[in-house]
């Protein structure tokens, strides 16, 4: 059976750059996009159209519980597994910008980045675990003993900035704080799905600073040779992704293979 | 002018146990305990009645940015200045018990954790900030270089599985995320208040596995002498606030002093 991957925020950015190099790249491998509106996601129909039978586009708002199961209910019955699940939707702060003090900081701009970009994930986890374990490990690297080999892959989009350790600027409370639970959330994933029979390796990624809409208010203070295409940062972060095993689970990695500490 | 001292969740467990500190170690500090219903809080009025003019009990519920923004307020008005916040109130999970799989993961449970363990003492800080800058530095130990010292502290109660990089059992996703993404933010206010002419102080302090409400439903899979009585482990960690400055800012140190990793 031909290879299955999810992409979770498909319609724009990186998540629409996943689903472009996966359908161009891993042929014939079945794709899935999934965004909150599937009618307003122009780009996804134009790749659904040059690359007949081979993308599904599926609704789902990653804040709605209900959104996510009813998708797995339905990639259960249309594909009965997946093999990778890209966790790419996110956003800095409901303004559009991140918090450059705490003055800016309010409750409500801190509970909704943290429900799209923490628990969103959290929760995709829940409702595909179970597709995932029956994954066929077609991504990845599979070693030769069975015992160490895997079935599915769970990528969360992490960022440098959530790691606590490598934070000497501030700033950024709310994407920052959402981030670094999100690498939590990877590490227990990487340790309760790393047991057992079916092994699910899940990793948080970084994929350098890329030139999104997320990132467009601070693209004039980066460098231009640090300000990637999403076309870039989706081949670096597919090559990490080529070459994991159930021994790299539960770590964050950058673009460029370095692990980035917690 | 005397110390001043506010705990935010103290009508029971650390928190009370910690107003009964202050008021007893400390004098002539006084004391503002914050919680969510005064008028059920017995043990905060029986305090109340034995330090009088001492304790000052105010209505606060962390999860209402309207309520820490009112009690801000009032404080600024009863005493013009903070010199130590204690952020004590936390949930292991609105179910009262920590995630043993993921099966167990909701949506719904994981945000309300978030709000309380992790929201809440970010918002403190927005609003309590300019108190704590006009803090005198009653807490803490004072470098002799003017330039190093600080006007207040903050402690947030974290818990040594909000490590993420210790994290080696899995289990409890949300309080472990909340506890993660507060250890965030510790490191962030840690960096913008250390700025500048009023510093303040900001650590995550790790109590031990302690007799409360929190932890009762797992007491007995904890060996007796591991299970820290609220008065030792509030000894503990007052013992490490008495020497907290400027230097040991922006990190997090179990019950014992030692700092725990990321």
């Amino acid at each position: 059976m031909a290879a299955v991957a999810l992409v979770q925020g498909a319609s724009r950015g990186l998540g629409l750059d996943f689903c472009r190099y996966l359908l161009l790249k891993k042929s014939p491998a079945a794709v899935i996009a999934t965004c909150r509106n599937p009618d307003a996601a122009q780009h996804l129909a134009e790749l659904s159209a040059q690359h007949a039978g081979r993308l599904t586009v599926l609704k789902m708002d990653v804040n709605k519980e209900d959104d996510i199961k009813r998708a797995a209910e339905s990639v259960k019955s249309a594909f009965g597994k997946v093999d990778l699940i890209i966790n790419s939707s996110a956003m800095l702060h409901p303004s559009g910008k991140g918090e450059t003090s705490l003055r800016d900081v309010s409750a409500q701009g801190t509970i909704s980045t943290l429900v799209t970009n923490t628990v969103g994930p959290l929760v995709m986890a829940k409702y595909f675990v179970p597709l995932l374990q029956k994954g066929t490990g077609a991504f990845g690297q599979q070693p030769p003993e069975k015992a160490k080999q895997h079935s599915g892959i769970i990528v969360n989009m992490t960022a440098r900035v959530g790691s606590i350790g490598d934070n000497v600027l501030g700033g950024w409370y709310s994407y920052r704080m959402s981030k670094a639970a999100l690498n939590m959330a990877t590490r227990n994933l990487s340790i309760e799905l790393g047991r057992g029979q079916s092994k699910i390796v899940c990793v948080s990624l970084h994929p350098g600073t890329v030139n999104t809409d997320l990132s467009r208010p601070y693209h004039r203070n980066v460098p231009k040779d640090k300000l990637f295409s999403t076309e870039y940062s989706v081949q670096c972060l597919m090559n990490i992704i080529d070459n994991l095993n159930i021994d790299k689970t539960g770590k964050a990695y950058a673009w460029d293979s370095y692990e980035i500490p917690w």
